[in-house]
Formats: structure tokens, C-alpha cells, sequence
């Protein structure tokens, strides 16, 4: 065997032991969750939604109630596209490398929102095209300077695939160990919206139309452009959903596959992952393709604008926890939902039950 | 002039004074934070509504960007209601003042969102019907051991109504004078959905059947009765929407009196003030229609499952932050929403401009 053979397998193993190890909800522990809640001083079901994430949790963690999230990384994936080629945006390619520096001086939104909810920041670069400079936030993971036009061949390698889905693996096993108890996705990459739209239409068999957005902004010219060059891709490449790590390397991106090993590495350790825009929902129905229970771990942060993101959530049977017309990606619709996931567990661990609180309850009064 | 005349004509006067400070948005500074959003390193308008936050607040605060509001208070306005007596829900009436003493002793879903977000709780005993112990987070700010039932006859005399408005005010001062840069409204009162709903009706001039929901969850029979006690109270006191303080004296509740007054503290002192449910709103169309001003002030917190929420909502002309499905009250979905506020403030105050940061502006670059 090369050593380009044996790294290829070595690769190969971590992400099928990854998948192996994922398990779904604990049954025992959702349900203790559910009779808690129903238990505690307030109307039964007066919490909603999270009611329901802090069930999820206590079957993510086995246990009830699971533990505060308080320590919480938010991986910011970012890379560069080789599709940028086709027109699919006004922005320029070299914006993703400035953007990265962006965040890496503190002055990004995503740090910002990261600041009020009190999370960590990292940012991986696993294809940015641009060099960049060592930074302590910075992991330098670059398998290439950016993918390939997927309108004219693969996007990357599936060797490229599988290492970068490893690569996301490992960068949530080093924030877990730590000391991370709630994994955030982060992304940033001009371009990335149509590789987004791409997977989610293979992984939804959706038309290209329908998962398709504006991105950044653009215009109706450049959205009929982007909506083609996707057909095209995809009509090329006749992706197969049933082979994950071959649709990542027909039409995705280095960090879709690098955050749906991310999303798959948080299930494995049975840590939530908080999912950010249209970026990461299409990791995630990609990671949903590699492994059906990876999806016990994963929390919708926000619904974004983009169509695809509503697509891929309603595939995911996931309801959205911010809802305030953001499109804005780096993580920060799912850094917002921190504190609502946080506040969720608080409820189940520090709220007091009818009978501790000595609170006349309604069902026994009846 | 007897000693109750005296009380009577300085609590008008207070309340008076208070409306007259009260002022709209300052369009320099509203203007500033809009041109400030559009030069920050984003795509123009990708923040959404959190966009629309910043710029309310600097408009509010009177200057760009706007002081961060790290200290947060919760002010609880509980108190019981006659109403109880006609059957209106199944939760017996003693229940306010032991939920009271759970807030107190920090058992309640509030204490621990409260708790999340970094915010001070105070109760305010506004007219339960128990006594209540005294307790360093109480304010005993009595006003009558709870209201008449409104299908028989006033539920407060409006010398009532108005000293319940101006001890909201004064709660309010209090507050901020502590060091409280965000008000955030809070409530408890077994039967107070029906006296919002009445509320409601009244201000938006909307049918009772339209704004009366299940509240903690009642039965259909239950809910029909609600609605047949509203038209009943309604039909008895034929209340003057442009005559609040004889509304709220007619068919309010003591703590929507408190509220709507806290309200117009608020925005007298140019702070923002976060609303929770259908209790809030209902005290918000009511300090509206004292001061129309007031509107600048108020950041509509959540949208509650109860339908007369989102019909004052509409009145105003607010969007909620938080969708959860919620219905709980005490605060709960008005302080979910502080850590998104706050990020609003923060990415006016903390991201870096495209100049500043050294990336390329799309706008400049077509």
C-alpha cells in the first residue's frame, strides 16, 4: 500500500467508526424528561418548543435532566469555491479570505453575537484559496486552495471528500475534549450558497429551482444564472444521494463536507450541534445520508431565508428556534439560539415541581 | 381638598407628567444607525429584523449606537381578579400568591431564564388577594386585594387605575435609577387572560370571540364561557377606548394598570422596554392610547399562542423576536428575547466597518 493508499483508509475507518458509534435518543431518559416537565410549576406544555429541545437533550445525553451547556465553540468552516467562476455572485473570491481575517481580529458579527452568549470562536480553514497567516483562533486544515468548477468536473476528490468530513470529525472531538458541551456551526465562503442548493436538492430530490436563494443578495439575472449552473452540475454529475461522499465530491464544498463531519462527530459524542443556515443545513441532510440517527443530536438554530434551508430542515423533521429573516451565515443564527437551548435545560434542571414549590396543581385539582 | 383628593390629584398629576416626557424616535440618530448597518462587514440588510432592533434603540437612546443593555431587570406584576368567580379557568385563585412565593424563592421558569440571560427578578404585589410575606425582591405595592369581577360591576374605581399606572411608573424610575439599561414586563394573576382579552377587544376594537384564547389551557366549554363573560363585561360597561383610565377601571386587571404604566416609565426615560405575552400587549394598547410615543419604546418580546396577543401586536405595529409556541407568562418570553436585543446592540457597537476592516464593500465593487 502508498502512503496515500494508507492514509486513504485510515480516513476511511475514522469516519465509518465515527458513524458506527452513533446511537439514537436514549428512550429512558426522553422520557423522564417528558414527565418532568409535566411536573413542574407551570401550565403543562405552556414552554413549547423547548419543552421539546430539552427532551431531545435528555435523549441525546442519556440522562435527565442533561447537563448545562454552558461552554459552547462555535467552528466557523471556511473555504472557497471553484463554481465562483460561473457568476453565481457579485461578490469577489478573495472576501472569503478577508472575511476569515475579519474574524480572527475580533470584528466579525459572528464575534460579536458570539460575545453576548458567551461562546467560543474558532475558524477552520479547510480550503480557503488565499494563504493565510497563523493565528491561536486559526486551524489550519486546507486539503486544496478551494474546489473545482463543478459545472466543468468534481469538485473535489473523493479522497478530498472523505478527508474533509474526517478533518470536521476530529475539530469537534478537540473542541469537546475541551471542554465544549454544545457544538455551533459556523461557515464562510463566497459561493457557498450554490454548492448548498446542489446537496440539498440530491439529498431532498428537489428541483434546483425550488432550493435556490438569493444569498448574499443577488439579483434576478444572477439567480436564473445560479439556478443553471446548478442544473448543469447536477445534470453532469448525476449525483447519487445513496453515496454521500460521492455527491460531496461532484458538486459540494470543502466545508459542507467538513461540517457534516463536524455535525456527524457531535452525535458520535452525543453533544448537540446547533445548525446554522443554508450552509449547514445541507451538511446536515448529507451527514442525515451517512448516518439517519446523527440527526437525535442536531438542533435547528434558525430558519433562514434561503428556500434550501427550509427544504432541508422540513426533510430533517427540524423546527427552527430563530425566525428573524437572517441570511447571514458565520454561525450567527445559530450562536442566537444558544441561550434558548440553554434556557430549555435550565427549566428541567432548576425549575421546581408542584410539590417542592408546595403550588396547588390544576390536574389534581380537576 | 380632603387627603384622598390630595393623593388622587398628585397621582394624576404624576401620570400626566410622565405622558408629556414622552416623545418619539430622534430621526438623527434612527438615520445614523441605518447608514451605520449598511457600512458594516455583511451584505447590507442580511440581519434582518435584528437590523430593525439597532436602529429602534439608537432612535430611542437619542444617539448611535446605543449603550448596550448589560443590566436587565424583570418586573413581575402580580395580582388576582374577581372575574375568577365566573368559572373563567380551572387554576384555583390562591394559586397567584403561591406562585408569588415559588418566583420568590426562585423555583419558577423566570428565575431560571433569568438566569441565562443575566437578569435581575422583582416581584411587584400590585392586589393579590393573599397576604404575602415580605421579602427583599417583593415590592408591596398593594393597591386592593384584587379586582371586582367586571360582569358585575367595576374592577376598580379609576382613582385605583390611575394609582396602579403611577406605582408602574415608579417601579419603572426605580429600576433604572438601580442601574436597569432594559425593562423587561412580567406577570402572574390566575384569570388575567380574560381581563387582557377584554383589554384587547376594547383597544383594537376587535370582537371578544377574535381575541380570547385558552390561556394556561383550558377546555372548549371553559372557552366559551371566557368569551360570553368578555361580551357580558363589555356589554355592561360599554368602556371608551379613548378613555383608557376608565377602560382599565371597567375591565382591566391591576397588574395590566401597573404594566401600562411601567410602559410609559419606560419610554419617559427613553429606555426599551421588552413585552411578554397577552398581559403585556394588553397593557401596551392601553399605554398607547395614553401616549401614542410610547410605541418607540416597546420591543414585542414573543409571540404567545394566545390570539389576542398577536392582534395588539399588529396594532402596534410590532414583530416578536421569539416564536416558541409559549404561553406561560411571568416574563418568560420577553426575557428569551434580551440576548437577541442585546446582539442587536452589539453589532451596531462592535463589528467592523468594510474600510475599517480592510474588505471589499460588493456595493463599491459592481
Amino acid at each position: 500500500m502508498t502512503d496515500e493508499e494508507s492514509l486513504r483508509s485510515t480516513a476511511a475507518r475514522l469516519l465509518s467508526d465515527t458513524i458506527a458509534e452513533i446511537v439514537g435518543a436514549d428512550p429512558v431518559a426522553s422520557a423522564a424528561a417528558r414527565q418532568r416537565q409535566d411536573s413542574l410549576t407551570k401550565p403543562r406544555g405552556s414552554l413549547g418548543v423547548l419543552e421539546e429541545v430539552s427532551i431531545q437533550l435528555s435523549g441525546l445525553a442519556g440522562v435527565c435532566p442533561p447537563p448545562l451547556p454552558e461552554s459552547a465553540a462555535i467552528a466557523v468552516f471556511a473555504a472557497d469555491h471553484g463554481v465562483h467562476a460561473q457568476g453565481v455572485t457579485p461578490w469577489p473570491q478573495e472576501v472569503t479570505g478577508q472575511m476569515v481575517a475579519n474574524f480572527l481580529a475580533g470584528g466579525a458579527v459572528i464575534n460579536a453575537i458570539a460575545a453576548e452568549v458567551r461562546a467560543r470562536v474558532v475558524v477552520i480553514d479547510i480550503g480557503v484559496a488565499a494563504e493565510l497567516d497563523a493565528h491561536p483562533m486559526l486551524l489550519a486544515r486546507k486539503i486544496r486552495s478551494g474546489t473545482g468548477d463543478m459545472t466543468e468536473g468534481l469538485a473535489m476528490s473523493r479522497s478530498e471528500a472523505t478527508q474533509a468530513l474526517v478533518t470536521g470529525i476530529s475539530v469537534a472531538r478537540r473542541l469537546v475534549a475541551d471542554g465544549a458541551q454544545c457544538l455551533i456551526t459556523g461557515d464562510m465562503g463566497i459561493a457557498n450558497t450554490t454548492a448548498s442548493a446542489a446537496l440539498i436538492a440530491v439529498f431532498t430530490d428537489s428541483d434546483a429551482a425550488l432550493v435556490t436563494g438569493r444569498g448574499t443578495g443577488i439579483d434576478e439575472a444572477t439567480l436564473l444564472t445560479k439556478i443553471d449552473v446548478i442544473r448543469r452540475a447536477l445534470d453532469l454529475h448525476q449525483p447519487d444521494a445513496t453515496d454521500p461522499v460521492g455527491v460531496l465530491s461532484a458538486v459540494g464544498g470543502l466545508e459542507h463536507a467538513a461540517l457534516a463531519g463536524f455535525i456527524l462527530g457531535a452525535a458520535a459524542l452525543r453533544v448537540p450541534v446547533i445548525l446554522d443556515g443554508v450552509i449547514a443545513a445541507a451538511a446536515a441532510v448529507c451527514a442525515q445520508a451517512l448516518a439517519g440517527q446523527a440527526v437525535c443530536a442536531m438542533i435547528a438554530g434558525h430558519r433562514s431565508v434561503e428556500p434550501g434551508s427550509e427544504i432541508a430542515l422540513r426533510h430533517l423533521k427540524l423546527r427552527p428556534l430563530v425566525d428573524l429573516d437572517l441570511r447571514l451565515g458565520e454561525g450567527s443564527g445559530a450562536a442566537l439560539a444558544l441561550p434558548l437551548v440553554r434556557s430549555a435545560v435550565r427549566v428541567l434542571r432548576e425549575v421546581a415541581s408542584f410539590d417542592s414549590a408546595g403550588v396547588v396543581d390544576k390536574e389534581q385539582h380537576q
